[in-house]
């Protein structure tokens, strides 16, 4: 007995029969004797349909214009799941971000929410109305409609977990919780019961994109306990929160990401101010970068190596060379490259962690080209054909099969 | 030079083709000096791609969430209309119908616009802006979006015209304009230059879906001037006003409606009350009635024979059974059968109209089975396979061909 928000994507609608699916489960928790709050995001591919559409016709649209078109993805989808919830019996009503009272900042596109009117979504929960509301968008202050960019229905689901003080928020999703590894690749991968918000703000950057990373940022300040579980199969899923209950294990994710090019610059001028104007360069131009290795000088050069994504490849070595005058040879691109981390709470009081990552590569010959570590995480960059072998070699030291 | 309010239907905005074309009639507009707002409706057949979408989810779904799901069509296509604009190199902006100040009543599928806030309209034509407004769409006093049913964008764009005092409202369509009948059936069928709001309502009740008739009833009690013209085709269309120019033409238009229904009961007992309890009957159950034909008792019993559309021909004998006990094979409902009406505003004071239409029937043999008459139009009804012919030797008495 409480107010549970509850948060669909939008595989999880995908069409009339999975609509029904998520109905039964709104109204099961209803019929509990629950408040609920559904968050729902466009169905299926319908978002990438309207960027499509949008393309033919205008490939600059303008942002604004764009999320006037997005934005009718989850009008329909609301609509859609308020009709299967009606034909359950169930008293229902579906509001859009602005009904539900969702103020965002004016960048189109990737808007944050300023604040959430809880008025509206208040008066139809005293009715006892069950509350489907449009995530991933809200309205600015000059009263036009905003997107908050991919992933935005998690934020929105968080968002009015908090506004409304809600007992739970889950988001259901396609898998089943957040697993220690990926279980496709990794057959010893286990769920988790819990996890912290650092944690999975680390596993979620590190490509296991079962959350989005604003949402557990703002899950994480505004302390909302979110479960993130699957929509078609009824089974306990993960709890994230401030503090996890540990259950013995240091480690609690390894995993891959494919998506980076190591950038090496050799042969640098060792002189001051180099490292400093080629990152501002890359900052100012937007490019991520994640691990940096510069060499100790010698003979008057040093070599400078980091890594960006894959798509940022091309635009960095463009960049170093604005800054570096050196040949072509010299600066090297290479995007046959993977990122294979290690995340876990508990590992920083525990200075072992990384040399038996080492020794899990060793054991299995593979080559180490770049380490980097922070409280919670240790990443080492390896060749892409070694990635999937060494997150199971990595996994298994870790999490041994019980 | 001045504010002109442009309409363009579903199928003039269809696809990305079409919305350029469409972007280009309305840049044009903009070029030569003039304030544009825009109204579009969905895409071409959005609205029923939604409906189907819906009907499969819950046949019986709520006419709040259906408001909700198909306003999501006009949604899309004034941002896909808006980016073509800008694709032009022209200033422009899309609005909902409520961004655009649309108050409406709380019948959902079918409301009733109440009211234009004009605010956000004019601060945008101040900035020189073209406004693409969404059509058929509007506000309730409960912030939920509601529909003013079908054809309500032409409702929309006259209502907007109204309230901006514009100088003209032009309604795209896919035909040319107004014509003496309809010029895929009638060769010697021609355009009309000008016709008068009534005569307009009577052809647009007669089957030729040019306008919808609440927005001429609206630009009529608005004194709105609407050119009706084609949106593939660049060619002066027909004007819809107050006092249209004669042109020496007794006779507008000749229509044929075959979505006719006739019921005729025989042997009803002649006593007062029955056909007022028979038509309070059937307008109590939303079946409209069109002609009525009673004869004259005799024998202790009457004959009343009236039409409605064929939709409510079923029920309209079953209500008619509720009334009068009479055998099966007394009540008899026949569908094939069609309307011809001659419309023109000079007719009532031409007392030879009647005869020289029935003169024509006569000469190519057709039976007339019911005669309706008003002010500015007379009705035939006869049988269905005689209706095409019917149309052309009545638009031939009338109109010859030049």
């Amino acid at each position: 007995m409480g107010l549970i928000v509850q948060k669909f994507g939008g595989s999880s609608v995908a069409n009339a029969e999975r609509v029904m699916n998520v109905a039964r489960i709104v109204t099961e928790t209803y019929h509990s004797g629950n408040d609920v709050v559904v968050v729902v995001s466009a169905q299926g591919d319908t978002t990438d349909d309207l960027i499509a559409k949008a393309a033919e016709i205008n490939p600059k649209a303008s942002k604004r214009e764009m999320d006037m078109l997005l934005t009718a993805g989850e009008q329909m989808s609301i609509s859609l799941l308020a009709m299967a919830i009606e034909s359950l019996g169930y008293p229902v009503i579906s509001l859009l971000g602005w009904q539900a009272g969702f103020n965002t900042n004016s960048a189109y596109g990737m808007a944050r929410i300023k604040s959430i009117k809880t008025d509206r979504l208040r008066a139809e929960l005293d009715k006892r109305n069950i509350v489907v509301v449009a995530g991933f968008q809200g309205l600015n202050k000059y009263d036009d409609l905003t997107t908050l960019g991919r992933g935005g229905s998690d934020t929105s689901a968080v968002a009015i977990a908090s506004a409304l003080h809600a007992d739970r928020c889950q988001i259901f999703t396609d898998v089943e919780g957040v697993y220690t590894a990926d279980p496709r690749k990794v057959p010893g991968a286990r769920k988790l019961k819990e996890i912290t918000y650092d944690e999975m703000l680390e596993l979620a950057t590190l490509g296991a994109q079962v959350l989005n990373n604003r949402s557990v940022e703002m899950a994480k300040k505004y302390n909302v306990e979110i479960e993130v579980l699957s929509s078609l199969k009824r089974v306990p899923g993960t709890i994230v929160k401030e503090v996890a209950n540990v259950e013995k294990m240091l480690v609690r994710g390894v995993t891959k990401d494919t998506d980076v090019a190591r950038i090496s610059v050799v042969g640098v001028p060792d002189v001051p101010g180099i490292a400093f104007k080629l990152f501002a360069k890359l900052a100012a131009k937007g490019v991520n970068v994640d691990i940096i290795l510069q060499s100790v000088g010698r003979d008057g050069t040093k070599d400078i190596t980091f890594t960006v994504s894959e798509g940022n490849g091309p635009l960095a070595v463009e960049l170093v060379k604005e800054v570096v005058d050196l040949p072509d040879e010299k600066i090297v691109c290479d995007t046959q490259v993977a990122k294979i981390s290690v995340v876990g709470a508990g590992m920083e009081t525990h200075p072992g962690t990384a040399s038996k990552m080492f020794e899990a590569l060793y054991e299995i010959n593979v080559n180490i080209q770049m380490i980097a570590t922070s409280e919670i995480k240790i990443s080492v960059l390896i060749d892409e054909k070694d990635a999937d072998r060494a997150v199971t070699a990595v996994h298994n030291k870790f999490l041994p099969e019980e």
